[in-house]
């Protein structure tokens, strides 16, 4: 598989992380939008899903994008932050939900079975939790460096589309600390209950985090620095995984706030989440401020707050429809409706 | 099959219209409850889609609802207020569209194939428009009744879930004159571009509106009386097909603005939209204010302005993704999972 992972250093992989960024097919897409100019139907009444379809045709380079082969990916690892009490549950349920992605009981294994997805899990080792990163950075160099290769790897560049997701005990506190170092504001702005703090919970989130931005100083143009300084391992493979993807012109489904964290790593390197969707917007408070400051619009908003891909998965079933209706409609010629773009109205 | 319609008269029927609603199954929902408290998720963190199937739990009488069968029914009438020019489309458009239906090449076919829903198209009287509101009566009481018994006998009782969707050049006027007489405002409150009418065309639409208002002087406690004044039939028949829905206790997914002020037509009757669900908010502007009017949150936001039951058929499969994970997740007992509802946070 091509990869533009691993790089011979830190500092060459940071230098190249921008070049050879792959663009969509104008042509494709220019193609899929005159088709549904034509489609019986009056022209931009399906809103988003006629967004969707001139999306991925442009990706996948063909004027009627299909999706037969659909991969949710998991990503899962541990946390040192964990060590400051930053999350209620044990962070062995990270390796417990694991094996329940991998018998396939949790939510994203009937998510995927429903809208026709294959599942990747890929936990990161998960009995090596990063550094507690109040105490110092969460990952050496090479820690993101393998990580993100890891991401890449599980990249099936002949997926026609790719779900990203991740299961990580204290991980919301490690996307709110990255995303307050991206974006600014308070870290109140970005904590939220995750998966189940309350306000004392919530409180203690932020105080720990102001704690990592006194600590680490954070450059918000330095997406790799971020990484290495507030981890984790999950994160990095996200950002490694979608950089594999862009690399085969696949488009992604990002999930909630702590994967949609991840991706905004790679922010900072232009139109590098050019091939994203937001799949949704969650409960998690910092979620929607989050879209916002990529100015993604999100398929669908649910207040779920479960990641594992649950979101990405559900939006997937939004995107088969979008394509379904790009590519069955009869236009207003083959059906004989009276209408289209040159009716005079 | 059995049907609330039709009643020996008008005004019996409209007596007779709030007896016997039928009701959810309280142990069954708290039944899905407890399920979904059990199962391997932060409690709560599944958002609408816990709600979805419970809601369905209660109107199906299972603890795990199920979706083997799904109809959607889309209704279509033409309108003689098309005369006063409320809409850039001929009327011939209507057929048109039942013709490209029943061949396959509209978007709702593809929805409906995508998310697995049997379609039934139900023209009524398309050559036989109803009257021009502004000038008299859309309907009789008798063509009231029939459309309403035509909407009711489209339903299968046997359905787990019932999607309506209509068709009907100028029917977007005729949907916001109800609106208006249902929940007041200014009629610029409701209108809207429906398939494409420019600034000029709804300004026109606010005027008719207007003059209807005046001729009827509608009473807003009197649904019936509203069909009656403003029409359609394929709006008397969504009202029917609720009903019958509803004595069936099949859940209902509503469309989008037309379809939701057909249904709101049953507002003034206590409950009588209990059983339904608002399958998105489109963006004509008087759709969301309906909604909220109604109490009903959608369960999609995409901007789309088609009708056809084609937002209820893309909320279908968000729906069924909502009954997969509560059919198949693994409870934290069975996947070893530590936490749950008894964690001791």
């Amino acid at each position: 598989m091509q990869s533009p992972l691993p790089a011979p250093d830190f500092e060459t992989f940071r230098q190249r992380l921008a070049q050879g960024l792959t663009a969509p097919d104008a042509t494709a897409s220019q193609a899929a939008r005159d088709r549904q100019a034509n489609l019986t139907k009056p022209p931009g009444s399906l809103g988003v899903l006629e967004d969707l379809a001139v999306f991925m045709a442009g990706w996948q380079g063909r004027a009627r994008p299909r999706i037969a082969r659909a991969q949710a990916v998991v990503f899962a690892g541990n946390h040192g932050v964990c060590a400051r009490g930053v999350n209620p549950y044990p962070q062995a349920v990270t390796a417990q939900m694991v094996a329940n992605f991998n018998s396939g009981g949790a939510a994203i294994n009937q998510l995927c079975r429903v809208t026709g997805a294959a599942l990747s899990v890929v936990p990161l080792d998960l009995d090596r939790p990063t550094g507690d990163f109040t105490a110092g950075p969460a990952m050496t160099e090479t820690e993101v460096l393998a990580a993100m290769a890891q991401g890449a790897a599980a990249v099936d560049p002949q997926a026609d589309i790719v779900l990203l997701g991740e299961m990580g005990i204290g991980n919301s506190t490690v996307a709110a600390a990255l995303a307050l170092a991206l974006f600014g504001g308070r870290a109140e702005d970005w904590v939220g209950p995750g998966t189940g703090a309350d306000a004392t919970g919530v409180a203690l989130k932020a105080r720990v985090i102001n704690e990592g931005m006194a600590r680490h100083r954070p450059d918000p143009g330095d997406g790799l620095g971020l990484l290495r300084a507030f981890g984790g391992r999950e994160q990095a493979a996200i950002c490694g995984a979608i950089l594999a993807a862009r690399r085969a012109r696949v488009p992604v489904i990002l999930d909630g706030f702590i994967c949609t964290a991840a991706a905004a790593v790679l922010h900072p390197i232009a139109g590098a989440l050019d091939h994203c969707i937001a799949g949704h917007c969650g409960s998690e408070p910092g979620h929607r401020r989050l879209l916002e400051a990529l100015a993604l619009r999100p398929v669908l908003s649910l207040d779920m707050r479960l990641g594992e891909g649950s979101g990405a998965a559900v939006a997937l079933g939004v995107l088969r429809a979008a394509l379904a209706v790009h590519d069955g409609m009869a236009t207003f010629a083959e059906a004989g409706v009276s209408g289209g773009t040159s009716a005079g109205h």
